[in-house]
């Protein structure tokens, strides 16, 4: 492996100091990026001039910005009013329901933000514990490490949709961990993991549930995996489920269409969501949400912060608690309904015109991800922020994209394709049936099969009888 | 364990959910803390309504800010020009130096960043590899990964000094893991080591050193420890030495009275340090550096962000590289060095302070962090937001610790200590020699050696003779 720079970062590279006088932004080989020079030498610099840089900075992220589309984090928020934060370090490290000695810290935000949770999960307050963590992955390190310590030769189901997150922490853990197979929604296959658990009845199991994979948006069948576990003989003290909500755990319970519930009232042991994903947040966070009685196991005094500490990082941001906070005060149950409505109403809007436009695209039924075919040139995919895996990509319609982007995107894709497809007369729009459906695909092959379900928003749920 | 409610946050408590005409703050049971209401009930409110909040909250900080004295976190900056940031979700999801499909990140200053500490510690930029952490727990997560990776049987070392992460992220990589027994001062025990090294030698060692350990500030004498692993058969191929340098792994490079070398020209893997600690920063961060080839083994393409992943988090912070950026450049090299040397010389005059009024107290001859005797009143503890772990507390002088402070600070520790020592007639002065040595020690039967010693700042090295 080469330690090579990065080459995809906005306009900026790192590789001459600035003096003031070089500041001015330099064009970057005539492909419309400008260079800012942050290499740290050694002196002391002004406010005004690092202030200036910092302005070039943000100028350069503007147009990524204002075309980003691939990535499950909402860019449309404001936090004016918790600018006089940015003058403490506030500190949450430990048990956020103890206390600590740390006594610049915000736990009376975060145990708000954590009981708001908690009733949104159907847990009471004396019978769960949780914590506000720095992101999707902490969520999931935490939740997975319940569910070891509390079967310690348990092993890790996880589809093959699951976040890569979950296949690290597989490794990092040491535990033996079984890929299962998705369906084309990218849903969980009930029927290979029923095999599998047949197959390693001898030893508990550990499931992570995805309520929205990554790449597809699809919610595992939670009632359907319980179903399963039972039929496979696993009595409930011998599973642990884990729930990794990133984006959808926390727009599901908001949908006005319904679908499956997600609440501790079945027998789960974790959720965890992103903070920075749905709810927006200028910086990395989340929330996980466990029983209690799972804790214990965790949990050690630690003399030096006069706390507890059941935590994966310790120290913790107390500014991210505040930020969960303010933005669910502001927001409001109403707030945060509408926005979910705007989203999966954008996101169908957005798989009818790549519809209209014979451009094959999948939409299931309970998400904002719309997938397709991956567009044939990086420049174009890395212009839009494209997420990409395989032969797909992806768009998450978030609160910040509108309409006009959906609309310039699809145009941009249209004109770009034609470009594409003649250029060489042999490129050709791929095949993605295999990732999608056929029913979803545009290819010369599967074309006819699109044209006569021009409304078909949800991919057909392959009924899972297990 | 219960789900107790916090008791110790800073005048906010949530209990109750506010209306607006609610705000105003309420006295708590006579203890001059006041309350606020954080309950979130799912209205919408008004920016003006949560400013207020915030504004209520900041200004209970207030008093705290100005007596914190226990913790090892500057909180004298100002990074109002980066106050424009906080209207994006930057993340730097991936590897730094690859750059990925996530545009909106802020990579070329997390290398910049990198490179300046890379040079630090005396390493080519084609040799290293490194990130921006979630904080020192997440350096040391990454640190013992790699050593575990590299040596999957070896065992890990970690003298009693060590920070409690350690002995966590043990049991979370199902490593073996032994306690090394420590010095007076803190520092590990090199001929403890040794001895354990004898007994496992089949085995490889995985080293934790602690550059200013927790409570203590002691720095491990790495030439004592590779000597040591040399005389006890352990070849270069058969041990990996992880720096914990989280606050004074920073400071010790610009002390002017020299002190012990962190290099990579020494044989050590990994070094971390944090963020928020000496440098100064709103949220939790840090920075660990790690030789490029251990890194192999971790990282791992993941095509959903077009980058590699050799981190913990995964999606990390794209503000804490900038705020690291902008501290390193704002201050420059003199910078750094006035402010270490302020502490230092701070921490002295606060020893001194000690000493005079007969309180018995340690300081390391490297090191702001300033031992004495647990204060008996934990009021008095919370009141200066002081750390303690067992019989001891501690003061880190940091750059917001004033002359003003300490004196203010010493004057009520001793104005309080002749009401609890006379209070009952029976309580009196700990005796804290097995903590910080009888020299150190005020109690009935150490006075006396106190008096004759009257300007020692650092413990009398025990020269560890092995």
């Amino acid at each position: 492996m080469e330690n090579s720079r990065p080459n995809d970062t906005p306009l900026v590279t790192s590789i001459i100091h600035a003096a003031s006088s070089e500041l001015s932004p330099i064009s970057n080989g005539g492909n419309g990026r400008q260079i800012m020079k942050l290499v740290i030498n050694g002196d002391s610099h002004t406010q005004a001039h690092l202030g200036q840089v910092i302005t070039h900075y943000l100028a350069s992220l503007q147009p990524h910005r204002q075309r980003f589309l691939g990535y499950p984090t909402n860019e449309e928020f404001n936090y004016e009013a918790l600018a006089p934060l940015l003058h403490l370090h506030l500190n949450n490290a430990g048990d956020p329901f103890h206390g600590s000695s740390f006594t610049l810290n915000s736990t009376s935000f975060e145990v708000s933000v954590l009981d708001w949770f908690a009733n949104l999960w159907d847990i009471e307050k004396n019978e769960y514990w949780g914590y506000v963590t720095t992101g999707g992955t902490e969520g999931n390190l935490h939740g997975l490490l319940l569910g070891r310590e509390q079967f310690p030769d348990g092993i890790l189901y996880a589809s093959q949709d699951s976040h890569y997150s979950v296949f690290k922490i597989a490794r990092m853990y040491r535990m033996q961990c079984i890929k299962v197979a998705s369906l084309i929604s990218g849903e969980i296959d009930c029927h290979d993991l029923k095999a599998l658990l047949l197959a390693n009845k001898h030893k508990p199991a550990i499931i992570n549930l995805n309520i929205g994979t990554t790449m597809k948006g699809a919610v595992d069948d939670i009632d359907l995996v319980i179903k399963i576990l039972d039929k496979a003989g696993f009595s409930r003290d011998r599973f642990y489920i884990h729930c990794d909500g990133a984006l959808f755990g926390i727009m599901l319970p908001f949908l006005k269409s319904g679908g499956p519930k997600i609440t501790f009232k079945k027998p789960i042991g974790s959720i965890t969501i992103s903070g920075h994903k749905f709810l927006g947040c200028p910086i990395p966070c989340g929330v996980v949400i466990a029983r209690l009685n799972y804790i214990n196991a965790l949990s050690r005094d630690i003399g030096y912060i006069a706390s507890r500490d059941a935590t994966i990082t310790g120290s913790r941001s107390g500014h991210a608690p505040i930020f969960l906070w303010y933005n669910l005060q502001k927001k409001g149950i109403m707030g945060i309904k509408n926005e979910v409505e705007n989203c999966i109403r954008n996101a169908r809007y957005l798989k009818d015109q790549l519809g209209d436009a014979g451009i094959g695209a999948m939409l299931n039924e309970f998400s904002n991800t719309v997938v397709f075919e991956k567009p044939l040139d990086d420049e174009f995919v890395s212009r839009w922020s494209l997420a990409c895996n395989g032969n797909i990509a992806h768009v998450v319609v978030m609160q910040h994209v509108t309409i006009q982007m959906l609309d310039s995107f699809v145009a941009e894709l249209v004109h770009n394709r034609s470009i594409w497809f003649q250029e060489d007369g042999i490129r050709k729009s791929l095949c993605i049936a295999d990732e999608v459906g056929a029913v979803n695909c545009s290819c010369a092959l599967h074309k006819a099969n699109m044209d006569i379900q021009p409304n078909n928003y949800a991919l057909q749920q392959i009924k899972q009888n297990v």
